[in-house]
């Protein structure tokens, strides 16, 4: 269908709509707010999940003999997803700037989508059974006492794993929209027909 | 929509074609094999969830001192959750054995779907956070050697998470298949455009 509808990104649709006059113009410019969309989540994943990594990583530092988050397995998980998080948003934000930016996809398409809507799944699943884990940790070192006698060791593991929930969440909004993305892709034969 | 079509299971989809010979029909069976293929997902969920909170509701019994589950509240957690899908499923299955007597579905069909889709979404995550930290609660009783003293608690615990994992995996598999559904419905306005 023919549209007089600009593409570019939400805040400036002006000037691209005189490259492409064909009938998917419309459905590129929801693709692109989609990617868009999905760009900006993985951006406040990736923020998260650093965060939280970074928390986590420096609960250590107080005294010799205070508690490492090194001591506890499930700390050294929380920290392991988080950062295994962190890494692949920073990979997916370079291949959705590298469309931007090419107007093609890293991979071909079709590995591209699925290769997303996989990871984005299985890491959101992993990064939530760490957070799930590491609140348990958390609350049982409160139930022992420990938190008074170390300081800011519960405290900064508290923050951490709120930190990695929060990754999760915009991680787990991804991958539904880029499920969707797969869904088109698998119904249509394009992610061109939104 | 009314349907002229019979039901059926997915070895026999043979007889269908004459009843409809709409462009739809294709549709329609292929709709019918995913609705089937979700039955039993939900089915098998349904299976090991059940067993899970069983194993988990019983695993206090032994003596008067050994723990119980109620004294972790992990444990009432891994129940709790695994006693919620278990309810769901039953709920669903009765929806899809509905809607394959009566081919219409128990709500409006965009209502259906999404209250599918989202309630197996949250649940799968529910049940996964409840499984991991049901894991780290199982390792800590182990590190503390009281499984040693408390008879088979602790392998009746690792056995309720383990059987909860696994209906945790039928349950995603679901919500896959539910997710596919709902973008369908998104994209083609109905569920038959398969």
């Amino acid at each position: 269908m023919p549209s007089p509808l600009r593409n570019g990104d939400l805040r400036s649709p002006s000037a691209l709509h005189q490259h492409n006059p064909f009938h998917s113009t419309v459905s590129q410019q929801k693709l692109r707010r989609l990617n868009a969309l999905i760009l900006l989540l993985r951006f406040a994943a990736f923020c998260f999940c650093l965060a939280a990594a970074i928390f986590m990583a420096s609960n250590s530092s107080h005294s010799s003999d205070s508690p490492s988050w090194s001591h506890f397995p499930t700390f050294r998980y929380v920290l392991a997803a988080n950062s295994i998080v962190a890494i692949y948003s920073v990979f997916e934000m370079c291949a959705a700037v590298w469309e931007i930016l090419k107007a093609a996809t890293l991979l071909p398409e079709g590995m591209q989508i699925w290769f997303e809507f996989s990871h984005d799944q299985v890491f959101a699943y992993m990064l939530l059974s760490a957070e799930a884990a590491g609140v348990g940790e958390a609350r049982r070192l409160r139930g022992l006492g420990s938190c008074d006698a170390s300081g800011g060791f519960c405290v900064q593991a508290y923050i951490s794993v709120a930190l990695g929930f929060a990754g999760f969440a915009f991680l787990a909004l991804s991958a539904l929209l880029s499920g969707f993305r797969v869904a088109c892709f698998v119904i249509t034969g394009s992610r061109f027909h939104i």
